[in-house]
C-alpha cells in the first residue's frame, strides 16, 4: 500500500532522514522549550478529546466487526476520562526532572586535559506497538523529555486513534516552535513498512519492540538497528521456611492476583521443602479461593487433589492469567537454577528472613528485577520512582528494567585541553 | 571444517552454554579472586613465552607465504617484548578498580522499599577481532576484570597464537580455582561458526566485532545478539580563526602524523573561511612537509599546486594513511553539518578561542568524542584514564567512545521491603 502516491521504501527512508533532521535540532532546545512543548502536548490532547473520540470510535467498530478480543478492545477504548489520564500523564512527564544536559562524571588528567561524560538525546528512537492508543502520547512525551525524535507505529487497529493523536501532537509542537517531525506517526497500517524502517540504520539509532513474543522476534532478526527488546515476565516467587506464613501468603496473593494480567505478575511459587506440606497446603488453598488454578509438582500435587499436574510447559509458561505452577525445591541453589533456566530475566522475587539466603539469591539470579520480601508487582518505573515508563527492558545492555527518560540518553565524552598533543 | 569429530552447530552452540555456565559461575567470585586470576594470568604468559613465540612462528610463516601485507605481519608478530608487553598490561588491569558490585544508585520509597541500582557482569561477551594476538589476552582480561565469560575469535591469521595464549591462560584460570570456559578462544578457523554463534542469543549476551566496516556489518545482519560496533574512525579537526596559528599548526600535524594508521587520527581539516587564505596555505605545507598528502576542496586547491582536487569520497573517506583533505566552510553551522554527514560519529575536534563556538560545537557534533582545543588522538580509554580499553564504540547505546572494564558490566534493580504488597 503506497502512501500518498509515494512507494514504501521511499515513506520509511523519507520518515527516517525527517527524523534525523527533527533529532539534530530537537539536540540544541532548551530543557524549557521541550518542557514547553510538553505542557502544550497536554493541552492540545484535551481541547481535542472530541476528534480523538471520534476518531477513536472509528477504530472500536472496526476492532468489534473484525471480532478482537473483549480485553483487547478495552485497551484501544478512549473515554473522556481516559484522555484527560493521558494528558495529565504528559504533564507529569513535563515535571520530571531533565535527564539532558547531566555532566555523568568529570575529572581532570594529570597532564591538564579535562574530560566529561556529558548526557545527550540518542538521537532518533522508534518504538512498535499495540494497539493501545495511550502509548502513543506516552511514548512521545518520554521521546520528547529526553530530547529525541521518535517514529510511533502502534497496532493497526488503533491507526485512527494514533493519528488524531498525532495531529494534536504536531499543533502542540508547532505552538512551541519545533519542528512537527520531532513526533512522527507512521501513516499507513501496512506491515511491510516495518522491515523497511529497520533497514534505516543511519537514521535510526534504537528500536524499541514492546508487545508479543513474536513481534519481538521478526524486529531482532530483520533489524539492522540496535534493538531493546520488552519480552514478557514469567516472573517467580521463591519462598524459604523463614519467611512468616502470613507474609508469604500476602505477597504471594498479591504478587499473582492482583493484576493477573501484567507482565510483573508472578507465574510460579518456589517453596523450599522444608516450608513443609502444611503450609505449602495452606497457601494452595488461599490461591484456589482466589480463583487461581494451581498447576503443582508431583509433590505438591499430592496436598490436594484440586491441584493439577504441571508439565515443563508450565515452568516455562507467561499464563497472565489466574494461572499458576508450584514447585517444590530442595534448596536455595536449586530454586536459583531453576530461575535461570526457565524465568524469563524480567523480575523475580526470594521471601526469606535470612540475610545470607537474600544475598545469595540476588547475587545468583540473572534477571534485570531482584525482589527481597516484596511483591513482583513492585517491578515499575512509576514504583520505583522514576516516573513514566517506556516499558520494562528484559535486555541486559544499555538498560534493564523499567526505562524511564534517562534512559532514552546516551553520553559524549567532551575533552577540553589547551593546544594538547598527543606525545 | 567440523571440531574434533563435532559439527560446527554443535560446537557453536556448546561454546555459549559453557560460556553462560562459567559466567554464572564468575558471578559469585569474589573480586579479590578475579584480581587473583589475572596475576596469575600474567605469570603464565610470562611463563609460556617461549612456546607462545613457537605458535606464532608458524603463524608468520603461513602469513608470509600467503602474502599478508607487512603492516599486517608485523601486527601479528610477538617477540619476548610484545609478550612480557601483553603480560603487563593484564598486571595493569588486574590493579584496575572492580567495577562489579558498585551501587550505581540508590533511595528509599515513601512506602519503606529500598532501591538500589547494582552493578553486574553482563554475563557472556563474544569478541570477534582481527589477527592481532594482544587482543587475545587484553579482551580476556578486561572481561575477567569485569566478572564475564567470553568467547574470543581472532583473525585466522593468528590462530596457532590464539590458541596457546589461551592455554596459557587456562592453566592460570585453573590455578585460581576458576572454571577454564571463563576463556574459550576458538578452536577452528572455519569462517562458517561466526553466523552460527550470532544465533545464540540465549546464551551470548553481547558481541563486539573489531575490524574491517565489511565484517562489522556482516556481524550486524546476522545477529541475533546485541552488538556493540567498532567502526573506523573518519576524525575532523575544525578551525575557526580564533585559535592562534601556532596552536593549529602543532594540533593539526599532531592528529595527522603522529600515529596516521590508527582510527583516532584525524583524517579531515576543516577551516573557517575567515582563518584566510595565507593561514590556511602555512598549514597544508606545513603537512606537506611532514610527507602528508593533501586534497582540498577548490579554494584549497588554488593555494598550493601540490594540493590535489578532492572528491566526494574524500570527505567520507578514512584514510588510516599520511592522506588529508582539507575544506574551507563558511560558518561553524557548516563545519558541523558537514562532520554529520561525512564523518563517522568517531572523534571531531574544534580550535578556537570562543566559547559559543567550543559551546555550540560540542552541541551539535553527533560524535561519541569532541575535542576542544586537543588533538583528536587523545580519544582513547588510557589517555582518559579508563585503563585499558576493549576498543572505542562508534555505537551509541550501552557504550559510547572507550569501553573500559566498567562498560563491560550491566545492572539489576534490587528492591528490599518486608513484606510489602501493592495496592
Amino acid at each position: 500500500m503506497p502512501v500518498m502516491g509515494v512507494s514504501l521504501e521511499s515513506y520509511a527512508s523519507s520518515l527516517a532522514a525527517s527524523a534525523r533532521r527533527a533529532g539534530r535540532v530537537l539536540a540544541l532546545t532548551s530543557g524549557r522549550q521541550r518542557r514547553e512543548s510538553l505542557v502544550r502536548m497536554a493541552e492540545s490532547l484535551r481541547r481535542n478529546t472530541d476528534r480523538l473520540l471520534a476518531e477513536n470510535a472509528t477504530d472500536l467498530d472496526a476492532a468489534r466487526e473484525s471480532g478482537l478480543s473483549p480485553a483487547m478492545v478495552d485497551r484501544l477504548r478512549l473515554d473522556p476520562d481516559r484522555v484527560a489520564k493521558m494528558a495529565a500523564a504528559v504533564d507529569e512527564v513535563a515535571e520530571q526532572p531533565d535527564p539532558v544536559g547531566q555532566v555523568i562524571e568529570g575529572w581532570v588528567r594529570p597532564n591538564g586535559l579535562r574530560i566529561e561524560r556529558l548526557r545527550v538525546p540518542i538521537g532518533v528512537v522508534a518504538i512498535i506497538y499495540e494497539a493501545r492508543p495511550n502509548v502513543t502520547s506516552d511514548a512521545a512525551s518520554l521521546c520528547l523529555r529526553s530530547g529525541n525524535a521518535c517514529i510511533l507505529r502502534g497496532g493497526k487497529e488503533s491507526f485512527h486513534s494514533n493519528m488524531a493523536i498525532g495531529a494534536a501532537i504536531a499543533e502542540a509542537l508547532t505552538e512551541a516552535g519545533i519542528v512537527p517531525e520531532a513526533v512522527q506517526v507512521v501513516s499507513t497500517t501496512d506491515r511491510q513498512l516495518v522491515p523497511l524502517l529497520l533497514r534505516q540504520e543511519g537514521n535510526i539509532d534504537v528500536v524499541i519492540p514492546r508487545g508479543g513474543e513474536s513481534l519481538i522476534r521478526a524486529v531482532v532478526e530483520q533489524s539492522r538497528i540496535p534493538v531493546i527488546k520488552h519480552y514478557a515476565g514469567n516472573c517467580h516467587v521463591y519462598v524459604e521456611p523463614s519467611c512468616p506464613q502470613e507474609m508469604a501468603e500476602a505477597v504471594i496473593i498479591n504478587a499473582k492476583t492482583q493484576r493477573p494480567g501484567v507482565c510483573n505478575a508472578a507465574e510460579s511459587i518456589l517453596f523450599h521443602r522444608d516450608v513443609g506440606d502444611s503450609r505449602i497446603r495452606a497457601i494452595c488453598e488461599k490461591l484456589i479461593e482466589a480463583g487461581v488454578e494451581v498447576r503443582g509438582c508431583g509433590q505438591v500435587c499430592q496436598l490436594s487433589p484440586a491441584v493439577k499436574q504441571a508439565t515443563d510447559l508450565d515452568w516455562a509458561a507467561e499464563y497472565l492469567d489466574l494461572i499458576v505452577s508450584v514447585k517444590v525445591v530442595g534448596s536455595l541453589a536449586e530454586a536459583v537454577e531453576h530461575i535461570n533456566r526457565y524465568g524469563s530475566h524480567h523480575t523475580d522475587a526470594i521471601l526469606t528472613s535470612d540475610i545470607r539466603s537474600a544475598d545469595a539469591f540476588v547475587a545468583g539470579v540473572d534477571s534485570g528485577n531482584v525482589m527481597v520480601n516484596c511483591s513482583t508487582r513492585f517491578s515499575d518505573g512509576g514504583e520505583y520512582g522514576l516516573g513514566a515508563e517506556i516499558g520494562i527492558s528484559t535486555d541486559k545492555l544499555h538498560a534493564r528494567g523499567p526505562m524511564g527518560a534517562a534512559d532514552l540518553t546516551t553520553y559524549k565524552w567532551v575533552v577540553r585541553g589547551d593546544g594538547h598533543v598527543r606525545g
